[in-house]
């Protein structure tokens, strides 16, 4: 069992990471690799954390990754897609895979909230954030994909071998790269989701979809799906000055928490998130 | 008149500095020179900081100063004997040059705010923290000098010259660069101050000087007589999550609003205090 679980790959949650591995805490970080993506990565020069005059995005997250990787933390590119409560310690459903944890950082940054119309209530009845865990469910029977990251593609082909029919309605621009058993839904857009006790149907602008199953990918999960009960104010994690959540045990850091969006506010909040998850393993150990 | 006070030049109020910079304030940054001192420059190898591994205390102050100076950041090693509120601006005594400021960031580190019995009582009544300031108010005059810092000696040798007698408590070692009409009292300890309407004694664990002033020459002021009426919780400046203390447009940041103790809080701080400053400035300007 890890002792710490981190969402999320920023400087939020790097810096939380460094100094739980300097208090020899198992520690896990999950998010997709900074070594492809990011938005800081795209920064063209920063100059606002103290010790690096004008750097470029590229070079700040390089340094940010090779001091985690020499200090020895394990990265998960996994797509950490719900978290449950367990008693006294977490359950990450890590596309299919079940990874306990002690203690949780919140570090998935700025996440977007909204969410089609019916999405909660149908969560579990129909709607599902990961298909490879729910897709055998749908063996034979007929599901849309929303998604906008590229997991969605690779998702809605997985699926294409496994049920009747698939639709899919992509929110960017779709790569092409999609099985031809799929049936493409161009430039619609998801507007509720309907059905009984089970999802019946997804409307969209321009059609509605008779489907059994609704799948949404994107690239990240809303917090609010993610940790059930979470509170959420003014669309960030509510924390106090310990970086506290209402779930005991699990923290949050950097963008998700609020403004201001920075690097410096990031790496201190992940600082205090982690000091004082490893307080609370030693309290509860 | 300045935008921002940075009271400490630490890593806090060196990120604080830069991020005002970056918004165009008038700054100037108030504090030794870290150049010279701090614990930081002492610590052997600093890991917890992200993008910096295994880097040295000396090498990263180093970088902390080439990066605010780069950038233009103002310094001033005067020393800040005390801040008052002059309607909706501050005015800072530095060693008797007055400064004003529209706003004030306290970054001013873990201050000892420890206080010898009856010294805020006397204070402005025959305590003083400041030797250039109010020396000449103790012409042909009795003082004795109670001091832990370099600029003791300096302020001992200045009571010297203007004083009838002066009398000297360091509460570290001496470096015997005394001028010789000073009456160094050795392995002695200020107890209590006491008089009557004005200050007529020190006394100290072995002995009671008679004296009409009593110089407390200390490092740091502490934050308490800095800016009487701080609000001071468990020996830290009070904050809430955007750094406000219960002044208005003083903002706190670093070791001085508590644990914990690390480089990474006290940049992030710095910058949401700052931050916050700038805001502060456009909404009253």
């Amino acid at each position: 069992m890890l002792d710490i679980a981190i969402i999320g790959s920023g400087p939020a949650g790097l810096s939380a990471a460094i100094n739980a591995k300097i208090r020899n805490k198992a520690v896990e970080v999950f998010g997709p690799s900074l070594k492809k993506s990011g938005n800081l990565r795209k920064a063209e020069k920063i100059d606002n954390y103290l010790g690096f005059f004008e750097i470029s995005g590229e070079e700040m997250v390089d340094k940010f990754i090779d001091h985690a990787s020499k200090m020895g933390v394990k990265f998960n590119e996994g797509r950490v897609v719900q978290i449950f409560e367990t008693g006294d310690f977490y359950t990450l459903n890590v596309e299919n895979e079940f990874i306990e944890a002690k203690t949780i950082i919140l570090a998935n940054g700025i996440v977007n909230e909204r969410s089609i119309d019916g999405e909660t209530e149908f969560l579990g009845k129909g709607v599902s954030y990961c298909a490879t865990c729910d897709g055998p469910l749908y063996r034979g029977k007929t599901t849309v994909l929303v998604g906008d990251s590229e997991t969605a593609e690779e998702d809605v082909n997985y699926l294409a071998g496994v049920c009747k029919k698939v639709y899919y309605v992509p929110l960017n621009k779709n790569s092409n790269k999609v099985d031809p058993r799929v049936e493409i839904v161009h430039n619609d857009k998801p507007v509720a989701i309907s059905g009984d006790k089970t999802v019946k149907s997804l409307k969209l602008k321009n059609q509605e979809l008779d489907v059994d199953g609704v799948f949404i990918i994107k690239d990240q999960v809303p917090t609010s799906q993610l940790l059930s009960g979470i509170e959420i104010e003014n669309k960030a994690i509510k924390v106090n000055q310990n970086m506290e959540t209402n779930f005991k045990g699990v923290y949050a850091a950097g963008d998700c928490t609020g403004k201001p969006f920075q690097v410096a506010k990031a790496v201190g909040q992940g600082l205090v998130a982690a000091l004082q998850a490893v307080s609370y393993l030693h309290e509860n150990s």
